[in-house]
């Protein structure tokens, strides 16, 4: 029998009496972060300053951060890159996939995909002259005709945490001759992934989210190995040339997925983005979803317990059919949730109406989700929101 | 009268007895960079979290580096912002653009530019139909005819250091109606730079080199504030919208410089980043490029006088027509650079056959430099090339 959550509190540096179930948003501060960071700077960048391109592998140090990944998502260590930011990853993802796929003009999607997804592709299509169609969840694999390139979803949707069938849609998509794009921005590190066993074409996942690389940190990307010689990134950088210390003025793409790499590696990026996914080693991502459902289930079971049908569920009732995180509604969820804040329980308000709650089975405990749901009942209870100070908008929600 | 260099050495960790001759490559450390980076991974990722998007200002964070940075390029601070790394940036400005000069077939660019800047040209020009045309130096002007959309030129280029005059360039392209398109990676922190004055229309410039904000650190951007609204990235994320958090499915492009924005931004690099561009404050740039001068001339002199005809210049011989490096040819240029490495003088290798030395005024001392040129000039008179575990390529040169 596994063991319950957390999994991995000890690695990570958590503020004591917070408690944090917005690690869907901005996973926590890893214990080795600081002090590795560190010895990158001085050690490496300070004191051997250029030589450490060779001496301390970082050109190699993307391919070693993938390999590191690979069993959290279940890929092969060649199949995956540490390169751009998520937003560009996808951009590079689906430039290759309709160039791969030429005389189809059509970039499928849904509705409620979120946003930067839209907009990336929306981007692509205007221009290269495509279409980008969005309809609901429920009419995607209908919707995937002869027209379509490439379909791009996120797994588990950043509102509700519904999780597509992955493998069901790579199938469809396979069958009419399309290629796949998957945003694993709320899955990777959340929920088991098994990207090369159900087929998966491409894929961009989020390096700050349940990784715990940092804010901002680096996407990873996902290219199958059997479209490896079939496909181009648009945007050719010299990192992803056979021979970039040539200096020779025209583009080789260098062989696997070394291809998909563009610029020079964002070296402290990616050290602090290793000690992220380091905070799952030795783990089996069957645990880690294991343990995030027995928390997800603890909080919804608490929060209809004590908080009397006040907050209405958004997300899938069934475990398996979500993500990590759970959203409830509530019309006044923008307040609510400031004042969640202010009690030191850390989730976030997703307009128009959600109170988003992520739960991350590495740190979270069975114990503080109760709390959670406790103290959110009292909020409510209380009318707690009706405080005007919680209805100032700050920048960033 | 100012002082000659270094300017600011005190501001940099260096090894004590190296000779860093390769800050155009990978700037030094900054002294204040471990802590500042300590302090916002304890006290912001750490402590507040999620909270610090705003606590911390990390959403403006990009824009307050480059506010800092707007006096090294001489541009306005709303002309500037750091997004991603040097070639994706320049995909995303020579996307907008070609994408503004709709029905002009043409990008053009120089024969010697760097090979990424051609690499991702030539990508843009492919994705889109385009013709990238690379023609010599001396013929550029007149190759600027009415099919040109744009004009994309390193100013200083990484090998000669030969540098374009950038004002009668710019001329050029707007009697011809081209924009430009400007890669200051080995120009910015290096000489003096007036982006606004000298009326630039679009440049990217490298974080990791003169501005010393670590390997790989993200570069900026500049849009002069009289394109803005004519402009659109070809990479939409959601930082680049005009409201990312109503998450709203239609992407409207931002006011101003932020819709270059992608996607979330990288706040330890923007942090490093920070520091490095810090190293400048309080300095002129007249200054730093006076004391840059008097660097490579008195390397030029000393190893002229010693090194007696052995490596040949192939940098401009007059300053004001270099950037702060410059490079000699010897047939063995590999193996000399080596052995100079061994000797603690870090310069280096461009093939076929450069030895390549970059001077940085703020932390470089002319003693430094009269030293360096006597051990290069020891390395020719003892033939120390021709030992053979100098000619062992490495990953990276």
């Amino acid at each position: 029998m596994s063991a319950g959550p957390p999994l991995a509190r000890d690695r990570f540096d958590l503020p004591q009496g917070l408690i944090y179930l917005d690690g869907n948003s901005l996973g926590a501060l890893p214990c080795v972060t600081r002090s590795h960071l560190d010895a990158v700077m001085r050690e490496q960048w300070g004191r051997d300053l250029i030589t450490s391109w060779n001496k301390h592998g970082w050109i190699d140090l993307a391919h070693r951060v993938a390999a590191r990944l690979a069993p959290i998502v279940g890929a092969r260590p060649n199949e995956l890159l540490i390169t751009n930011s998520t937003s560009v990853t996808l951009f590079k993802l689906l430039g290759a996939a309709v160039g791969a796929r030429g005389g189809r003009s059509v970039i499928l999607s849904e509705e409620g995909n979120f946003p930067t997804d839209l907009y990336v592709a929306q981007g692509l299509a205007d221009l290269l002259g495509l279409q980008l169609r969005t309809v609901a969840p429920d009419r995607l694999e209908q919707a995937i005709d002869s027209k379509v390139a490439v379909v791009t979803l996120t797994h588990v949707d950043f509102r509700s945490a519904r999780r597509h069938d992955m493998a069901a849609i790579n199938s469809a998509a396979h069958a009419a001759g399309a290629l796949t794009v998957w945003d694993l921005s709320h899955s990777a590190g959340a929920i088991a992934l098994d990207l090369s066993g159900s087929d998966c074409d491409l894929a961009v996942g989020c390096g700050y989210k349940y990784l715990n690389g940092g804010p901002g940190a680096p996407a990873f990307c996902f290219v199958a190995e059997r479209l490896h010689d079939q496909l181009r990134s648009p945007i050719q950088g010299w990192m992803g040339d056979a021979r970039p210390f040539d200096f020779d003025p025209s583009f080789v793409p260098a062989e696997g997925i070394q291809r998909f790499a563009t610029g020079t590696p964002p070296i402290l990026a990616l050290a602090a983005l290793d000690c992220g996914v380091a905070t799952y080693d030795g783990l089996a991502m069957s645990d880690v979803e294991r343990a995030s459902a027995s928390l997800s289930e603890a909080f919804i079971a608490g929060v209809g317990r004590i908080c009397d049908g006040q907050v209405r569920l958004e997300s899938p009732a069934q475990a398996p059919k979500r993500g990590s995180h759970v959203v409830f509604s509530h019309p006044q969820a923008y307040a609510v949730m400031q004042a969640l804040i202010e009690r030191s329980v850390i989730g976030d308000f997703r307009a128009p109406d959600l109170l988003r709650f992520g739960f991350c089975p590495l740190y979270n405990s069975l114990e503080e989700i109760e709390r959670a749901a406790a103290i959110l009942g009292d909020i409510l209870r209380d009318r707690a929101w009706d405080d005007p100070r919680y209805h100032a908008r700050a920048a960033v929600t």
